[in-house]
């Protein structure tokens, strides 16, 4: 009862809340952008305009930290401003938005190279195109398939050199006859080339005849599913006796010594920003990470064939990693004791639509330990003293076609971040004619593994690039890689011949700032050369990388030259509003001429600057047989945590009730 | 009220339990051990005899095998045997007890290099003697000291080369006056060694005085801090309506699709034997983990001066990890639904010595998902289908003087296991003259970070050894290396220039089986290359590595020798009863013999064997201050993951009810 209440005092909090700067943009601020730009652009039946990326231009952050500092109780905010990007007569616009003034501020058309995102709407309208396209019929008619349980998808098609690039797709068809799992029934050697823009199909193949893959097996939803069934594992209730530990006023969230600000971002998903952590022994807040997101998920498939060799996806720029999220379920998705939020985004037409429960928060009791001791050393002593450990988690999950991505922030008392990918959904397949491996002969190579009759599971890898623009303890801040290395013992009278010290270098320009983790021993941190803790130390927070993986693809090979951000696991750069995107803005058939890696190049100084650290997390997924039909969550994760940024452990004296 | 009862019936079961050939020795066993032994050794006060190392010698696997594949529905017990070390007049026996025949059935007096385990009883007498030593006590005077604050602990000294070594031990002494953080307040500079069979300090030094680091700060116990609290954080309370999923009976743990054998070890503690999944579609038991544990936790510090170049510790083998096991406190050390679990050991003496929840046993509801995926590509369908994820956590804590290691084996429905481990305690920690690192001139090392006045929290590793003899569906298994190679697009139709592809191979001797990870992308997996799935196939299970370090010592340094086990992450050695020990079974003072490291210098055969899996885990640990007074639990991990061990996702048909 007591929990209904508390849950209901959120839910009042969350409308009566204060608006602040860093807000995604309402309902009604997306209507008024929509309305704001179509009085500016009158469509016809010849020239139609679409809301390609409609995103809140947050202030710069000297206009939000000093809407921070003000001392008045309601300080005016900062303008509200809409970032836009629209097609129009065949070219990309980018438009700035004033909604206060109710004005168009600046408009651009985009002159460089690559696309906008593509909308759902325009993913929709593409994949009816070979309904009513008369060689695709005759292929279904061809292999004997019901037209009507076919369905088909657009995919993005890369950049591999071509000097003129239109905005065109691929789209590609799945049978669905007797299963939710299309991915799982693909008409192999059948593709179509289509104009976006112009909404028609260009070109047509259709390769190769091979069987579609069966439905037997491929099925996921319980209600479809035939006995055995099992596991069966029993649940659990929580209840939370003194009641959730959070609050969330507006965008706003505070829990134990954290509060931060949760914003939605169309083609980013979720955006923390101001996290800061309360110092109980300095009796106030301190700044950690000022904005912090994921800005680009890249996914190469390994397939060099005719079908497959331009599946080289960029999640975030192609995709919308905030657009793609999906709905959470209660009590699956997210634990009994977790509070929803919804998000809004823009639709093709300029329309809100309402994602229901684009984020779970909740607090996370895994029965893990804090810190403890036990002491036996002290004659008829025994001590043990132990703090149980909870902090909270901040999700969403973003379903970018087959795959579903379960991106986790997670705030512990302790000070740290830590920053978990989940990856479940379906696998990319691909139709073959085997079934067996015995029947692989020689040197042929399948691209990936054998998964079920006719079904491969292709090789592929996932790189998440977070965006994060740490401010420990204030804006100016260096990055020290500190290196283990080994020394001789020199002093005759000890006969040890070795140990190992550390040697601390601060990157003074962005070349300095990039590491490829995994060749030597070394810990990096952002640190505040500023701010010294009583001892002398630099405040300074540290980077404890997850799941390191490499590029295999040859550098000068287009998609890598499109991913070049991958290149290094670290950059570190200076901050700038509008280097936020580590593959560029406009990504889809982008040529890399926009990514991090080029920005880099300027080797701008970054020593006792205000600077972003880029951290691109990794994995090459060989499938397996367990991720048929459906994957068993794959976790990977990493971690920021304090590092002399304390005085002392900060969960020391924590007291949980 | 329902948990309750079945909590009971647990209990009981617990009580009623069959025996099982790896139990580890009961009580009563371990009095009949030292009953048979101290009738063939009558001690007198010139001969003391001392239990140093008590354990099951557990069966060889033919006969647990066979016990285990009997038809009849109690099939009699192989022969219950002790294996014991002990000293008597001044060297290490081993005994062998058959318990059945109540008879020692042989004795060896071991030659080699090397000493048994310090037990509790010696290192607690060898802490006494230097309040009887004059010599101590004057130095205690004059530092104006208590003595009866004064406490003083037994560290093991390794090997520097010394052709003739005794059984030694270095007895460094703490302050606690207002504090149970003795490390914290160290005696720096005074060091007594102390012979552990004649029981005498042998030398004292006093090299210099400097302060005992002062008592402010030092203290963790709640009861002794002082405010302001925080952060204060709500707890949970969690009820399973459906009751707990795991039944216990005796050592035997059943849950969901897993079954095991847990026991307990004096040298290593946990012991998970008998792992098996239930394969809902071949419905039946599949082997997975014959047994596995942690062989040896290496630990060398980095400091080469005087008083501290000795401190490589190697806590299985000089300490007992299951010795030091903790008694885990219900609500903090695990969850409000945990099961605890007693052990027992024999100590110096033989006597049984209970360890009260020496293992947590508990269902884990985290929070995360065991797999989704939501589709919204079927035109006027959303399918969103999600399993919410458990898991069966087994847990330990073996503190090891200062350190606290918090030890995981989590089971997942979908087969994997996670081997989880908390680091968190108390630092070692050196006193020193500076309170500011502004003091710290020129060139000078303290080896360690400045914490707080006076004191260094120093540089050092944690090595994990986990031994894992997997049985992947059967015995006979090989570990297969599959590397991913950059390969070039040959096809000139196919504009993209490169991709990955897969290149396996299967070790066939030992000196194959040896991996540094790190070094390029592979994926490691031990299958059962006469068990194919229906694909084709081999079953198998994939090691995903997680915090991989190297050793930094120059690998002919006296440590590194010891620990040689470390100079690669992944070993595979033919099983052979007698290799359970990474560092070998005389750890204390060993010159590094009798390590892993030798065994598979004789590169046998291990292809299509039953073979063991030794994987190293390891951390280089430069001290934050915020691991003062006590850590904030870092937490490293792996995962053991199905690869074609199924013919798909074995959790597709879970339910969680």
């Amino acid at each position: 009862m007591k929990i209904v209440v508390v849950l209901v005092l959120i839910q009042a909090c969350w409308r009566c809340a204060e608006a602040h700067p860093l807000d995604p943009l309402t309902p009604s601020e997306l209507n008024l952008v929509r309305t704001i730009i179509t009085n500016s652009y009158p469509t016809s039946s010849s020239s139609n305009l679409t809301f390609q990326h409609v995103a809140l231009d947050e202030p710069d952050k000297p206009q939000i930290l000093s809407w921070l500092s003000s001392k008045s109780m309601a300080p005016p905010l900062p303008p509200r401003r809409a970032f836009v990007i629209a097609r129009f007569q065949k070219q990309s616009l980018e438009i700035t938005v004033d909604l206060s003034t109710r004005s168009i501020i600046s408009t651009r058309v985009y002159k460089g190279h690559g696309f906008p995102t593509l909308t759902f709407v325009e993913q929709g309208l593409v994949s009816q195109l070979p309904f009513s396209y008369e060689p695709f019929k005759d292929s279904l008619n061809k292999r004997a398939l019901n037209m009507s349980q076919v369905v088909c998808a657009a995919f993005t098609v890369g950049w591999f050199g071509a000097e003129k690039t239109k905005r065109v797709v691929k789209v590609k068809c799945y049978y669905t006859n007797g299963t939710a799992n299309l991915y799982a029934r693909p008409l192999e050697g059948v593709a179509m080339v289509a104009d976006l823009d112009e909404m028609r199909i260009l070109s047509f193949s259709d390769r190769f005849g091979i069987p579609v893959p069966k439905a037997e097996g491929t099925e996921y939803r319980l209600s479809k599913l035939k006995p055995p069934f099992g596991p069966k594992l029993n649940g659990v209730n929580v209840t939370q006796p003194h009641g959730p530990g959070f609050t969330i006023d507006g965008h706003s969230v505070s829990w134990g010594n954290w509060k931060f600000h949760l914003g939605f971002d169309f083609q980013v998903g979720a955006i923390i920003s101001l996290a800061s952590i309360y110092d109980i022994e300095k009796q106030r807040y301190r700044e950690v990470l000022y904005r912090g997101f994921i800005s680009e998920v890249f996914v190469p498939y390994q397939d060099p064939t005719e079908e497959w060799y331009y599946t080289t996806y960029f999640d975030c720029g192609e995709y919308g990693f905030g657009q793609s999220a999906s709905s959470l379920e209660p009590l699956t998705d997210c634990p009994p004791n977790a509070h929803f939020l919804d998000a809004f985004y823009a639709d093709a037409n300029g329309n809100p639509v309402k994602i229901t429960n684009a984020f779970c928060i909740f607090e996370k009791h895994a029965g893990d330990i804090m810190w403890r001791h036990t002491e036996i050393a002290i004659p008829n002593q025994l001590i043990t003293e132990v703090r149980a450990d909870v902090s909270l988690v901040v999700r969403m999950v973003s379903t970018v076609g087959n795959y579903d991505y379960v991106i986790d922030w997670e705030f512990k008392p302790s000070g740290s971040i830590k920053f978990g990918v989940g990856l479940t959904g379906i696998l990319g397949m691909k139709g073959g004619t085997y079934i067996n491996t015995d029947q692989i002969k020689g040197e042929t190579d399948i691209h990936g593994t054998l998964l079920a009759d006719n079904t491969i599971g292709v090789y592929h890898d996932h790189f998440f690039t977070y965006y994060l623009d740490l401010d420990i303890d204030g804006q100016r801040n260096s990055f020290v890689k500190t290196t283990l290395q080994t020394q001789k013992v020199k002093d005759p009278k000890i006969p040890r011949k070795s140990y190992w010290t550390t040697v601390s270098e601060t990157a003074k320009t962005e070349a300095d700032g990039r590491v490829k983790l995994g060749l030597e021993a070394a810990e990096l941190a952002v640190v505040n050369p500023n701010k010294k803790t009583k001892r002398g130390n630099k405040t300074g927070y540290r980077l404890l990388p997850g799941s390191v993986a490499h590029p295999l693809l040859v550098s000068d090979d287009y998609p890598q030259i499109r991913g070049a951000f991958s290149n290094y696991n670290v950059w570190v750069t200076p901050y700038n509003k509008s280097e936020k995107w580590a593959a560029g803005l406009f990504v889809d058939r982008s040529r890399g001429d926009d990514t991090l890696a080029v920005k880099s190049r300027k080797n701008r100084e970054i020593e006792n600057e205000d600077i972003v650290l880029w951290y691109t997390m990794g994995l090459h997924h060989v499938p397996s047989q367990e991720d048929y039909p459906v994957m068993p969550t794959l976790s990977v994760g990493f971690e920021l945590r304090p590092t002399n940024f304390f005085e002392a452990n900060p969960v020391l004296k924590a007291i949980v009730n």
